[in-house]
């Protein structure tokens, strides 16, 4: 088992030699992938997933070689009850990928930890508004709560990735400012965040918008943070702002095993980039993602037979280029 | 009514001071789009579609304002029965937009122009299986048919644009080299076309692929020949190329309306990129394509209404990004 992945945990696996810190930058040959459909994805579809299913997909994505994993979240099991069993997802998770949470407070910080992850999530967002439908605080409260939850990561050494919503656009107030979305970046930094993920959570992204928030986030908060992509593919552009995304410097991403998910808030959302699409394109590239793309779309594969819905997976209809020819 | 073309024909529209020359540049901020849904869309599909639909179609493109149609072929109606009634889709569309129409031999072309059309398609394939598979000839024997419809069209004052198709890429040999489609590409601008359409005939090309194969041909053959696209979405990577050949400098783009059709050899095909999602995608770039998107997103809704089955257009699903605000 190598693992590719170094925090600051006392794990043996973590100090390997060939390891990699999240909080260090990325090669510019290479791309550092975080798979979030346990978390992102199984949450925001109609269907209830089992315990066995959420361990099977996360557990295929280690085995398939994805560095990073958003395998569940520390929240009021009221608010999010399928997220509920998120601790037994992570007691029964594979080593050798980076064991991440999603968490909006204190509390859930805390139980994340307890639960041994090795990044945590916070999230705030760009739109006041659509802050208050999604975790029911203003973007302001959504800051102070954040510096609270790196505080405490900080004393178990763990560092906190934020997920920057609705950079690319609002569904309740339309367009964001490039500047207003560069100020709550500026905050977030501020708090203490090692890493900024701008997620067009409504899929309202031009590759030209990516370059134009990518420059502007960075001039304010490099080199203390790093930036990465979350992206959605509601127009069908995902994979072009990806493309944008590398053009601007971008080598880390975010993308949902079989293009789980969507946003509840985004009327015929399709949802989050599919993973396998991504690293397709990736590899095209010649860029390194450490995956085996042959296992991960054998991943989503059993993932869109367990949930028994068609998926919006490229790679599970298509398959790679050049992969099969006709005869 | 505009017409936004100028041909050689004798059209009392086509001589309009705003019209414009497909043989002529395009400009930097302008993108020359052809909806090919009526030929190769509902060509490719399984259903057997009425002539009032491919008239409806081909005549709602024309009043949201494509200013190019591909609106059927002269080809053997023992080939393509569902071609055979071109003619009529022809003789019943309205003015304001290029006619186009494929052909294969010269009594095609005889027919076509007979019909009274703006501009002769031809095809050619940079891979020697796929033309035998495709149009039962060698590439060889279908560049030498070629310049026999040339000489027909050149008689008649019409010009002759070019699907070269593989040219990112083949169903039955893989991988084509840069190098064979230039090579095609000179043989295609030595045979007198005016325009190459550079087909990703089965959806393999990446981003970086469409800037080397659009260099290298247009090293070949500019000036005397335009250069296109003719972007197919199977791996979800259209726009991704689209927003590529921009950056190559191309300005001439092929779509399908909904997403409309496919290609018959490749397994798993989602087909021919969605004209209403590339719109989308070039307004949000700042590009002018002199059509209105919501009557286009209209037009897919007609005819995806009329096939009953959903087409694979974006568009349709979600509409312009800040369209509509949630609540």
């Amino acid at each position: 088992m190598t693992c590719r992945l170094m925090t600051t945990s006392i794990y043996d696996c973590r100090v390997e030699s060939d390891s990699i810190d999240v909080t260090a930058p990325v090669r510019p040959d290479t791309v550092l992938l975080r798979d979030v459909g346990p978390r992102d994805g199984l949450q925001a579809i109609d269907d209830v997933v089992s315990l066995d299913v959420k361990i099977a997909l996360t557990n295929g994505l280690v085995a398939a070689g994805v560095p990073r994993i958003e395998a569940g979240s520390f929240v009021s099991p009221r608010a999010v009850p399928r997220m509920a069993d998120s601790r037994h997802v992570f007691d029964a998770m594979s080593a050798g990928a980076s064991r991440e949470a999603l968490v909006v407070n204190e509390r859930g910080a805390r139980a994340a930890i307890d639960a041994d992850v090795d990044v945590l999530v916070g999230v705030v967002s760009a739109s006041d508004t659509f802050s208050h439908r999604n975790v029911r605080m203003s973007t302001a409260d959504a800051v102070a709560e954040l510096a609270r939850i790196i505080t405490v990561a900080s004393e178990a050494g763990i560092p906190v990735s934020v997920d920057l919503s609705a950079a690319f656009g609002c569904a309740f107030e339309g367009r964001v400012g490039v500047g207003a979305v560069a100020s709550v970046a500026e905050q977030i930094a501020h708090a203490g965040a090692v890493e900024i993920v701008l997620a067009d959570t409504i899929g309202a992204a031009a590759p030209n918008d990516i370059a134009a928030v990518v420059h502007e986030v960075e001039r304010r908060v490099a080199p203390d943070v790093r930036l990465g992509l979350h992206l959605h593919d509601t127009r069908g552009l995902a994979l072009a702002n990806a493309t944008a995304g590398l053009e601007a410097g971008i080598r880390r991403f975010d993308a949902s095993s079989g293009g789980l998910g969507g946003c509840p808030f985004s009327p015929g959302a399709t949802g989050n980039v599919c993973t396998e699409d991504l690293v397709h394109l990736f590899h095209a590239l010649g860029l390194s993602t450490g995956i085996d793309l042959d296992e991960l779309i054998k991943v989503a594969g059993i993932v869109e037979h367990e949930l028994g819905t068609e998926l919006p997976s490229r790679m599970l209809r298509a398959g790679p280029r050049f992969a099969q020819l006709a005869t």
